[in-house]
Parts: C-alpha cells; structure tokens; sequence
C-alpha cells in the first residue's frame, strides 16, 4: 500500500473531505468587533440563561454543533463521529456538550490548537473511508477560562501588554466524503516546541516557535510556498506572537508579510476593544475559520487558506512547579479547487 | 468507496494493524499484585526520582513509550504519530512526555478510556495509510490523581468501599502497518452515556452503562457472540461495576459469565492489598492491557480479546457545580489471527 505521506510530518489526503457546512457563535464582546458580520449567533449575554460559566460553555459548544449539522440538512444521527475538545479541566466542556448528541465521540486536548487537530483527524478519517460524516469542533469562554487559568475575575487584576484576551465563542465543521469544497487538502501535524518560556501572561510568545516548526515544515513537506496561499494564519499568536513569525521565518527565506494573519488580531480591535495582544482560546480559531474563513472561502474572495492553531499545553499545576510552556500547532490546508 | 463501516458504531479494518511491542511500567503497589510478572519495570520509588507526583507521571509515561519503541527495534524517528492522553488538568502528562520524544503528537482526553481510544484512532490511521508505525500511551499516578479529583493525601480520608485504587503505571503499544500480530480488527466507538450518578466515590457504577451500550452494540454491529472471545475485559469498572455488567448484558440476552472480567479487578488483590472495589485510572487498563493480555496473547493463551477500557468524564468544577457523571467505553478487538 503506498502511504498518503509526503514528507516527515505532512499527508496528502487522496480524496479530500469537503466541509460542507459550518457553524459559530460568540460572545457579545466578539459580536462588537471587526468580524461581527460573519458570526452565525451573537450571545447578547455570555452566561445564555445558564447559572454558571462553564454550564454556558457547554451550551455554546452543544448549540454550534447542532446548528451547522441542520445547516447541512442532516440531523446528528447521520454524524459517524464527533471530535472535540476544549480548555476546561478534563474537557467538561465538550464531554457535556457531547452527552446531549448522541453521536460517538472522540475527546481531545490540543489546548487553542484544538481546531486543526480536530479537522486533521476527522478528514483523515474519511479519507481512510471510516465515515461519510463527522462533525469537528471546540470552544472557550472567556470567563470559565480566566478563572481556571488566572486569578478570579472578582480581582480585577491588571493586565500586561503581551496578555491576550480568551474569546467566547464556539465553532463546529461539518466534514463530508462528498461535496463541493471547500476541501481539506493537507494535514501538517506538529511536534511540541518548548524553547523554556514560562510567563503564562505571554503566550503568542510560548506558542510562536511551534508555529514556525510547523509551517517550516509544511513548506518543506508540499514544496509550496508562501505566495501559493492567499492566507496563511495562526490561531492566537497575537501581536507578539505575530512579529516572531514573521522574523523568525524570513530567516528561513519564507517571506509571509503580503498574507500572514492571526485569528486573534482579526477577532478584536485590539484599540478600541482594550484586548491587548489579542484574542485567544480555542473559540478564537474556531469562530474566526467557521465564519470569516469559511464565508470568504465561499464567496471566493479566498481559494487557499494555511490555518494553523497554536496550542500552550500547561496547566496552572505546571506552572506553580516552575514548568515552561509546551507549544504546538497543528496546520490544514484549506482549498476550493482540487486537482 | 466502500466504508469501511459494519453497523452504527463499529469499523472493521482492511488491513488490521500490527501490535509490534508494548511497555507497561507500574509503581510498587502494582509490582506487589497478581500480575507482577508482566511488568517490563516495577518502581520501588513512585516518585522516580521526580520533585513532584506530576513529574514522576511524565517520566513512567516518557519512559513507557521510548521502552516500547526500543522493544520494537525502532527509534523516536521512525514513528509517524503519538496519540497519548492521561487524567491531569489539560493532560501535562502527555505534554511533558511528548515534548521529550520530537514525534507528531495527537494529545487526547478520554479520562479512563485513553488506552482503547488511543488504539482506535492510531490503528485507523494506519489502516487508512496515513502512516507506517504510531505509538499509544496513556497513564495515571495514584498521588497525582488523588490530590486533583479528591483530597490532599495529608488528609487520609477515608474511602469508601465503591470507591477504586487509581494505578500507578503506564502504558504504551507500537502499532505498525505490517507484522505478526496481535492485531487490531474491530473498532466499536462508543457515545456519552450518563444515566445520573453524582457520587465521585462510585466511578463503577457511573461508567458501567457507558460500557454495556459499547459492548452490545459491538455484538449487534458485527455478528459476534460472547463465546466468540476468550476474554472480554473492561477497563477499570471494578466489583461495583462488573456486577452491573453481568446483571444487566444478561437481560439483553448476552451472557459473559464465563469470560469477562475487568482490569481494575485484576491488577489488585482488592483484599489483600485493601483496594476497596478495584483498581482504576487511564494507567489501569494501559498496563494490564500493555502487560498482561498482549504477552497472553503472544503466549497464545489468549487468542481473541475485547478491551473495552472506560472514561468518567467529569471534572471538580462540573461536580462542584451538580452535574452527573458522563460515562464512555470504546473497544476494540484484539486478534492473533486474521482471516
């Protein structure tokens, strides 16, 4: 059997999965910024009649997955598989959000790089002709995450410059063996990267190195380059996280600075809405490629993309035990033609 | 194409994948129970060496997968994938393990059931000819997991007698394209069952639904029987949860007395070693699993088995909050022979 490989960390899918619906729903912070216009629901109030954080989560998860299933016509009993994962301790989030579904379910940790590990394996599992249908999901909130990570939202505590802001708001693809694109074409599947940062205050700075490592590779492995896309972006690298790759990369003679972006400058008017370095969490991937990645895709005002979520892979517990910050970043190569 | 599909939660694989090599390595309350005899490496330290019970984790995890690799002849390099998860606050286990291995890394959270949805998702990866040689891993540490789902260890808290003993250990098994077998078959994947159990103390009873739902409907999906298997063994539901089992599989016209049993019964002598209702953790079922079953069936003792490992899917924060405990169970067959 000859292998879908093409180099060390890369396949090429033989018959790509076509997404053929999706779904997002955010916060009333990201319903205010500048990618409004693409989001399917915006919550008027991040607790949606739910009585706790994490309960509210669940049901933004839950909603976003069952709204892009009947956005494709079917109902969850056509879905073979659901992969999804989220940021919460034990991934409560989406374990809760899958018990109302139904519809077996492979959970994941891949912390904000949840997006593309889910669409990496889902699309691998219909390549491999295990199912028609999966559904690929995930989602944060910005305040079942800040308490969990940080300090209690009650503290007001003050905010550094490289800190980045976790979006509320939850994301979900509908992935088919059949459809007319866009299709998941390539799948680049990252290591993890620690180069020792530990400010968890810094995490586009923690996580950059991975991305490099990842699109390097990716480059490698196609034998494309940077201009073959019309966007290449990261997940929540943010300000900081922004610069390294551009740097970092144009030393390995990949020049991106004509179509690199990241979900989490394009979420927020870091200005105007006081978000700092960005947005973050794995919400941010996920509404930023289910509505304005998917919605250009579909009006072809964009025919390539190069997602890349990025994930920091500590816990609050490693970080009081003096651990650096692992990274990773899972990369898919989105497409509305294949050849 | 034709899926590769049988029934509405079970794959049969074209090309089943190898088990080339295992590992499993346990602390020394393991090394002293009925299956001492199949661990490659008993710690007479569950610390390892290690300042912390999280660190000690990564390393019996770290040194479980390089120990399974080396016994297949094989080096880091030559695996295409790591799929591992374990029970801790964003998986820092398989972080810090997977960060000194430089392999592609697919970071699961399946609580329990890690050891079976690692093998499912890695066996399928193969079979759909994404990659020659994957690696799947799982572990849990009794003080790590103690001090994050429970109590402090200080306290000494009484445990009541549901409650199960989480297994110090880790596991791995190396998955490759083509070999002698054991091999993987079947893949049934199961749903989020949760009939309503809130006591953290009987993780049994919350988990044995889950368990009967994946295992009738493995029988409905391919045609097999009970008697059709020489051991049908779940993960760590313990004396609680076999009862259940037992009880409840009889009324769906499945009779398992004469060859199920559980790994959570099996690594402890429950008296002896005052294990109250039986061993648990992501640990349990990897190294009775990686230990036991896989050098039975080398020893042709065992010749078909079902493993049928089983997650608790909840967290602090969703008890702390009310909510029951989602349950699920993912098995897969095990065969010494494909026809």
């Amino acid at each position: 059997m000859a292998l879908k490989r093409i180099g060390a960390q890369t396949v090429k899918l033989s018959n790509p999965p076509s997404i053929i619906s999706t779904a997002s729903i955010v916060g009333p912070k990201e319903g205010e910024g500048p990618l409004k216009d693409y989001f399917d629901i915006i919550l008027e109030d991040d607790m949606w009649g739910q009585e706790s954080f994490e309960k509210s989560e669940a049901k933004i998860q839950e909603e976003a997955i069952k709204l892009a299933i009947s956005n494709a016509n079917l109902s969850p009993n056509d879905i073979e598989y659901l992969f999804a994962g989220d940021l919460l301790n034990q991934i409560i989030t989406s374990s809760y959000s899958a018990r109302q579904l139904n519809i077996p379910f492979f959970g994941l940790y891949g912390a904000c790089s949840t997006m593309t590990e889910s669409l990496s394996l889902g699309a691998m599992i219909i390549d491999g002709q295990f199912a028609d249908k999966v559904v690929c999901a995930t989602s944060s909130h910005f305040s079942s995450a800040e308490r969990q990570f940080r300090f209690p939202l009650e503290y007001g505590s003050q905010r550094t410059f490289s800190a980045q802001w976790t979006v509320t708001g939850g994301g979900a693809t509908v992935l088919s063996s059949t459809g007319n694109g866009p299709y998941i074409t390539y799948i680049t599947t990252g290591k993890i990267v620690d180069l020792g940062i530990v400010d968890v205050n810094n995490m586009g700075g923690a996580m950059a190195p991975a991305a490099i490592d990842t699109i390097s590779q990716h480059f490698k492995d196609t034998g494309y380059n940077p201009v073959d896309y019309d966007l290449i972006i990261t997940g929540d690298l943010g300000l900081v996280g922004k610069k390294i790759i551009l740097d970092l990369l144009r030393k390995e003679g990949y020049d991106l600075s004509e179509n690199y972006s990241d979900c989490g400058i394009k979420i927020f008017d870091g200005v105007e809405q006081d978000t700092h370095a960005g947005g973050s969490g794995c919400g941010c991937a996920a509404v930023v490629f289910n509505g304005y990645i998917y919605k250009e895709m579909m009006k072809r005002n964009l025919n390539r993309v190069l997602l890349i979520a990025t994930g920091a892979l500590h816990s609050s517990i490693s970080t009081l035990q003096g651990e650096s910050i692992p990274g990773i970043a899972h990369a898919v190569t989105i497409d509305n033609m294949i050849s």
